[in-house]
């Protein structure tokens, strides 16, 4: 029903080319990104030693909310100020590169001054006055689909970014908003080459929040990367029932690695050049 | 499927009571209130012209927003300050009072030197930072529902506010999304009797952004009515074409007059007593 | 998305004046028309004593299903013929009019021989050999909108049905599904005055299937009636614990008859009339 | 919020080891199945080249309709006995193997006849008279997901199959309705996993109708052999733009072949033993 001007700067006629990020050694866009860790930042030894074992097995983004936006305000709202001081010391010891979510103005430049990636979350993703002021930052942003939004308000909403200034959006599906029973949102996987055909922005797939149970997240994540996802974000816990938060989501510590190991061989590119091998067809 | 901590301080376990808001006149939760004006402020002519009217009409309450959440950044955005400053110019000329909305905490002083009630929009429902920045305030709220929320996720929004401070909560239902397409969101009529027997805050019904087009609006509003809505929020212009936003969905001024007119018709407690006067029984 | 050859004989394009559908002493598109009764029919005891008190308040058509379509193939199937001859009876008893679902074309003979309206539930709305079949009986058809069936896909179910012979078909919006979970199914309000200006056929409203839960029932249907429905079909039982199916959602027979009453003070005519009296404008 | 006695039959509880069904050299729920075919039966040379090619390519299962479930009544409703015996044609000159919808119990025992699959469509599988038939017949029953019943109300329908005596029932994920824009149905990739948890009963997945255009239904179905589907059902067409009906949504047999050869590299299984060999872990 909704008739609005579209999407200029973010659409793929506006420009061909594929938006390139480069995060360290990493350039999402081209190079597939795992970001895993834990929802919340917990206490510094937990978060340390969840961030020295995705470390070890060779993640190098490390995802962890400090403020975290909850549907009750009795739930953990998050450490704030001293989560982001943890992240710093994850950053410095492992020189991970840090996902985290920034959910005001007000604490947007601590966030930013930590983050290497800000994230905007699915409940702030029609949040103007927040999309106008991440535009204005230097670091890339990962911006959520909203739970109910359609692909051209998610796609409006990374304008509102880009024609802020901030030309670094990395888009992040995480399901949506149906009448299902068996899983926390939909994950809606023909966003993934709808959006790849519409726009030269990267999309990356948070199989956790989509799921809402861990036995759930490997396969969607399997489906994502088959699709053409360019990147996933998942929850990881050493112990999932002491979590700060959603831990019936996180996949254990070995269970992530398992997936490590699979991905390229799910990717679209493998599998056709495999193919051909096969079979001169 | 989610499972938290319910809300407390809205329900009605905790405060049997309905809470009571007085404005000027009016006791919002006992009287009736009808909310009327223009989607977003326009030229201060126009706004003045448009507000007269209404205030000729009776209508105490004058709707129009100064800052506009809008999905794409090329729509018009609102006055602003300069919005504002109109807003103010009508409560001066006419007396009514005022009824916009708030985005971001950078504005909110602002919105609430001028507004008698600060609206958050169905964008911002979980923008919890904002709804504990309201709950500083001592301005009267008006919390749309988000179009995707839950009335349990509505409620605990509510709890936010309520439990930052603020005790003078006003729910507005707006419609949700679904796959209908003969409007703009499904008005939940439901949600009415559900939120009263559940709560104890008003709830009033914005017919108009449910609709999305003039020729549904008077129809809801009165179901509205009939399900025992504590009031309305209605989009008006008296040149429809020619309006800043949402024209289409705009009732002409003696549209509005004329429903204004048959309210009191449609309310249970009318019908109620009617209906045994004219029936023993 | 679905572009289709739109519907024709059922659109008022096509046909201005109202479908108008005799009933003994009843015009359903002209008068507003009161179906109440039980989910399923009971034993000839129990469903005669409640056919025999809805008639002496004044009810003229009754509603019970004989074939019941169920979710689980363990829940109540309905009596079948059992249940027909049971209707027969109340038919005989009360000279009250029946309204009872078909579920297949093997039973449509028997059903039509009972049913002075013959229903087609919402599980069947897109059976098209079932709407290809009711089209060549001569009993008027209530065609139930399907859960998740937009307003142009329900009035094509009813063009197969008028396209195949018969003309008399009345529409009942009985709720969609969506993500709500304080309700059974969402009732689309805003269908009412959109089907009424596209189609000539009249539309009535099935609070019942909607709220899920009796409580929610009578808002529902003050709401519907404002909103210009043509009638109210409800679930009603004297004894609603013991009820063979859905007893959670059906009024108690005192609650109907007070709904009864007031009725006509909820009609957009009345509150009309009475507003030009009261307010000369 | 429906309770209701749960399904036993078809739960993994109930019978721990997967439902075989052996057609032909194939045993569905062990080998992975592709059912290719055009979505309409068209003229008798039509069809039998579009299956000679689809043989050619190694496809063993043929799907096509004689009979159409279409929204609209003026759209091809299918060539009806005539279509069923241009598949019978199809199945005598290629050996392949046949997958047709029934509608109606009328003409189960023709469809029955030449169908080596009996499929039961979206739109029918809450049509519980034709579930009930379909149980007492011997063919294999291919099961389509209703647009928009939950998991267990699907799981119910095959219920009803099973318990009228007919175990071998193949379900069909095709997408659900949801509020989305870029697509016909919101394909549902957590089913995948979620069924083959809950159930014995093989899981396959229909790209086609959830895509609704071509070029998101390669995608679709890579990410459904990634979450672990036993099989694809995809419409082909030659000719696409000249399909009696849903031609947008057909692959080319080019594609279908490319696809084709790329299956097995999606697999989890080939994907879990590459990635044990490559890395030691």
């Amino acid at each position: 029903m909704t008739i609005f001007k579209p999407y200029q700067l973010v659409s793929r006629e506006v420009q061909p080319q594929d938006t390139l990020i480069s995060i360290q050694n990493t350039v999402i866009g081209r190079d597939f990104v795992m970001i895993a860790g834990m929802c919340s930042v917990e206490t510094e030894e937990t978060t340390l030693y969840l961030a020295k074992l995705l470390h070890s097995y060779g993640i190098k983004f490390f995802r962890a909310g400090a403020f975290k936006p909850r549907t009750s305000p009795y739930s953990f709202q998050g450490l704030g100020i001293k989560g982001l001081e943890i992240l710093a010391q994850v950053k410095q010891q492992t020189g991970m590169a840090i996902v985290t979510e920034v959910m005001d103005t007000e604490t947007l430049q601590d966030v930013a001054a930590v983050a290497d990636i800000v994230q905007i979350g699915a409940r702030n993703m029609s949040n103007t006055s927040l999309l106008k002021a991440v535009g204005k930052i230097n670091n890339p942003i990962l911006l959520k689909r909203g739970a109910a939004a359609t692909i051209d308000e998610w796609l409006m909403a990374a304008e509102y970014i880009v024609l802020s200034g901030n030309p670094n959006v990395i888009l992040c599906e995480r399901g949506i908003r149906t009448f299902n029973e068996h899983c926390r949102n939909t994950l809606d996987i023909a966003a993934i080459p709808y959006v790849k055909e519409k726009s030269h922005l990267p999309i990356i797939i948070d199989p956790s929040h989509a799921a809402g149970q861990s036995n759930l997240v490997t396969p969607l994540a399997r489906a994502a990367v088959a699709a053409g996802a360019q990147g996933l974000m998942i929850e990881v816990h050493h112990c999932p029932e002491q979590a700060y938060s959603d831990g019936q989501q996180a996949l254990l510590p070995a269970q992530l690695f398992e997936l490590q190991k699979q991905i390229s061989c799910f990717m679209p590119a493998s599998c056709e050049s495999l193919a051909s091998e096969a079979l001169p067809g």
